[in-house]
């Protein structure tokens, strides 16, 4: 194994479980707020998995960040995708001057957007893009592997670093997006291989094409996935053959946010496959996981149930960016804002004065 | 026809349908922003339906108002709530002093909280409460008709004026909400007569019953339905006979919001209840709804269903009070952000200069 490798597994193997002890104090500080217990669904549970992860009882959600992974995938040469090669360069520039849709609700909800270019195919001269570029695109995996071994390895590491770097400016949460045309295509592939699903039941329209294009889109990842044979063992295998630069930073994203113990969102389609990688890379990253919408794509809910997880929102989007993440923020805020400051049974007594006006008010009613 | 009811169904046949020359505008729009058209779903129809209902395309959501209608039920005398009928006057006091699940997220979201006593069995001291109290709670409906016709009608109007004083504080949207202990058991009652469903399909366990007391709430809502044959025609009747002041007043707020253009949000079970009930008696209402949670409650899939809405959040709540409205406002804004900030394909060029680059970048790619 190469010493990058090494570096990288023993990063991965620092990841821990959830604060068991903060987690039931949370728990139990829900069943004594003035509501019938569980009354508040997902709100209850995002707080008490904050207090897992964070190891504190109260949490906020002040600082928000949504990483954007923005890479070229060489498949593309073989028609996959609706939008021309030239929209990822076109949309990561866009991401950083606010102009995209995750752009917009980003800075709308308040939340700092950090674009990384880890291989798209054109030089970026916008000092906003954070570089981080493995390459021009990847190889096209139809005709063999998306990148080698070593340059999977390193785009993992980007990720796990672009996390600390969020950690470090103190984000309270961060999301995970991409721009990358034709990453729905290698999205499917590796979900295809991580399940051992058939390509037609996780692979869907993308951006938008004609029925007859879909069918050909079928027919470049089966016979991606048949003349790269990955190891649906190996993840890192995988990624590098038949997956992109996007997905597998994003993939060490989600890993590096449970090695510094922060929530992160999962976007859309191509997020969670890079979540459900991360999970088959250490189980333990499914405890730091939190959904947002359900993507429109088909292969979105096989890759959620694979990690049983569900969705928070059905708002029918299909953007990707991370476009869905500003949401999720405000769901994963209003379930701490509960823990924070509802009252208790306790403090919600409302004085003698009144319990007296009960016992009137009762004679009223006949 | 008494005065009143003249004047009342006067003011509902007011409510005109959508502008269809805005939408239209705002559906060319979403079409021409940088994104495969239709890629943000939901939040693209939620900007389409709020330049419908104020005649502008561009529209903001910055004033908010939750406004909650709390009152007491008679039928509470058949144990059909597993909390005691003393709830109602103790939370809808916890509202104004910000204490609750409801009051505690709108304070978080800056949204207004407006909350009317329109029937609570105890005199209510407190300035912040809104009294507009009808009676100390309605009658039993297992023995009798809830309240008169009169005061259903009354109810009603002081929805409508409830909303009507939302417009003039200039609120962009309003949620509605409610506090009423035993409410889940009027709420089915009459979504089962107006729907013509089983009693046994449209009630859930409210607060949290037991399997008999669940049962037992069953054979008070058949009961109260044969000893008060409502006449499923005459939602008035309905509302008045099986109904409540709560369900009445807010049923009047929607059609209110209808009156004033102004997007509602529709909470939870007794909410969409309400909702259904001004659908049915001015179907235009329709137009002017904004769907939150899906609550627990198995009934509120079909009141949505009988109004084609779907829910945008799956958050497993089943509190009440409003409390989906302040995250449902957030989802409303992002659709508004979306339409109003987003760049159009025409914006988005990123320049010759990078149009060069791309050219070179393709060079790259081999």
């Amino acid at each position: 194994m190469e010493e990058a490798e090494v570096t990288l597994r023993e990063q991965i193997s620092k990841i821990e479980g959830l604060n068991e002890k903060t987690m039931e104090q949370a728990r139990q500080r829900q069943q004594i707020l003035a509501k019938p217990p569980g009354s508040l669904g997902r709100l209850e549970e995002l707080s008490i998995q904050m207090a897992g992860i964070t190891g504190m009882l109260k949490n906020q959600i002040q600082k928000k960040a949504v990483l954007v992974f923005a890479a070229d995938n060489g498949v593309v040469a073989e028609n996959v995708s609706s939008a021309p090669q030239s929209v990822t360069l076109q949309q990561t520039i866009n991401l950083t001057r606010g102009k995209t849709g995750a752009a917009t609700l980003a800075r709308h909800f308040g939340c700092d957007l950090q674009v990384y270019d880890v291989g798209v195919n054109a030089v970026i001269k916008e000092e906003a893009v954070i570089d981080r570029k493995l390459a021009f695109g990847t190889q096209n995996i139809y005709k063999g592997p998306a990148m080698t071994r070593q340059q999977a390895v390193k785009a993992l590491q980007i990720g796990i670093q672009a996390t600390a770097k969020a950690k470090e400016s103190h984000m309270d949460v961060i999301g995970i997006g991409e721009m990358g045309i034709g990453n729905t295509t290698t999205s499917s592939a590796v979900l295809s291989v991580l399940t051992g699903t058939s390509v037609e039941r996780v692979t869907g329209k993308g951006g938008g094409l004609t029925q007859k294009d879909y069918l050909h889109k079928i027919q470049v990842i089966e016979q991606a996935i048949r003349i790269n044979q990955p190891n649906r063992e190996d993840v890192i295998d995988v990624l590098a053959k038949v997956g992109g630069f996007d997905l597998a930073a994003m993939t060490g994203a989600f890993i590096g946010a449970a090695i510094e113990r922060m929530p992160v969102v999962i976007d859309g389609f191509i997020s969670v496959v890079a979540a459900l990688c991360a999970v088959r890379i250490n189980p333990l990253v499914r405890y730091y996981l939190v959904p947002s919408h359900a993507s429109f794509e088909i292969g979105y809910l096989l890759a959620m149930k694979e990690m049983e997880l569900e969705p928070i929102f059905q708002l029918g989007m299909r953007l990707g960016e991370g476009s869905g993440c500003p949401l999720a923020f405000q769901v994963l805020d209003a379930g701490c804002t509960i823990l924070n400051e509802m009252a208790t049974f306790e403090e919600a007594g409302i004085g003698d004065d009144y319990l007296e006006e009960i016992r009137q008010g009762d004679q009223f009613q006949v």
